[in-house]
């Protein structure tokens, strides 16, 4: 039978999704639980390899198990067999060719900036603390600049070993809100794709920030995107701001 | 001169707000903070004096020193040194005779519930579990029956040393939201009062979650609240999940 599961996790304590020899990772701590009720062999894969610090507020995983399991008592078997930063929240059953990464259409990631003098205890493991005025306008008004398909090479890891580096970006929003529980104004950036690179996600934030704190202009954000010329002023935005937020199907 | 300070901070890691011989406090923290400036001799009055593990979104504080300080940089020189689940949001200068206690009009708490069949980990410091069924609307019913002036006595602490255990509650609200963040139901529990008896918050959280899972009924709840009858079923819901909100001056 082949399960798919809906994972939330904080970031903060993983070394990222992917297995690793000696580190706590997501998909180590799912193939560890799973392996206890099934036995050997368990191969989780996830839709979204996230780095370490990212979050996810709805990662996808699929594995397919030899044993039968009613969805709601494996959830809570995993549950009680991994640590209380990573949560199951639902377990279907899917079919066989199911595969979350491969079946995905699409995923989309959240930035959080929390823009105050001070950092606010209750996001400082989940935004970015910029101090410094942000212009969240400007960032709107270059956000239409992104989406399409590009070659992203100027916004995502040099090391990363991919055939291609065209993606297409399906949406980008920037917003801001009020946070009642942090007591001040928090920036959300929030990019969809069909497939990213490394980095690709905190690159776009990265570089919408420098635009906030104008530091660059829609020029050079335009020249990045078209012409692949990687300005010094778009800084990979750090991980811990960053959460995957939603797979497509 | 006199200051007022505005402070978040996450209680998980705090045994509380009163300074405690040998252990991590709040008050401790800032009072350590602030004699690194000011030297010896340093009291810091607390509005509310949360419990181990309570947080505060808006707690408020006022210390009389004798030097002089831009309140900005004073909020600064705090959040350099004492560690990030504690920051001082704002810093003003107030009226010498301002306490933060006693100059106090009323405070609010906040009790939240995630109620889902997994806990979320982004709430799992801050929201209280509950995975059966809770009946909000239940909740709402009786809510009414807390507001106004009685001896809680039922509703607070036995070792309490105060002359009078009349308080006036102002305030008693029931809402639920979906959390975007946790992907499930948040139930929020707003109580606001002239004034708070030890574990009175959480007591009122306690019994009306009761009555949300069907354990009580509003006789018995009329009951404890008019004739002090402490009934089995109200219990002292845990502190992770108290928040305090506001105070009023």
């Amino acid at each position: 039978m082949n399960y798919r599961l809906t994972l939330q996790y904080d970031g903060t304590e993983f070394s990222g999704w992917q297995v690793q020899e000696g580190a706590r990772t997501v998909q180590g701590e799912l193939t560890r639980a799973l392996s206890l009720i099934e036995g050997d062999g368990v191969v989780v894969h996830g839709a979204g390899r996230t780095d370490a610090g990212v979050h996810a507020e709805a990662q996808v995983a699929s594995v397919p198990l030899r044993r039968e399991f009613e969805p709601d008592r494996l959830r809570a078997a995993v549950n009680g067999n991994v640590g209380r930063d990573l949560r199951v929240t639902a377990v279907e059953v899917a079919p066989d060719d199911f595969h979350a990464r491969y079946s995905s259409k699409g995923k989309a990631y959240r930035y959080r900036v929390f823009n105050e003098q001070f950092q606010s205890p209750f996001w400082s493991r989940y935004a970015l603390h910029e101090a410094r005025p942000v212009d969240v306008r400007a960032m709107q008004d270059v956000a239409a600049l992104f989406v399409g398909e590009h070659d992203w090479t100027a916004f995502s890891s040099a090391q990363a070993d991919v055939k291609s580096r065209v993606r297409n970006v399906t949406s980008l929003e920037v917003s801001e809100r009020h946070s009642t529980r942090g007591r001040g104004r928090l920036i959300e950036v929030t990019v969809g794709a069909e497939g990213f690179l490394r980095y690709m996600a905190r690159s776009i934030a990265g570089a919408l920030l420098a635009v906030g704190r104008g530091e660059t202009d829609a020029e050079t954000i335009r020249r990045a995107i078209e012409k692949g010329e990687r300005a010094n002023v778009i800084a990979t935005a750090p991980a811990h701001g960053l959460t995957l937020v939603e797979v497509r199907y």
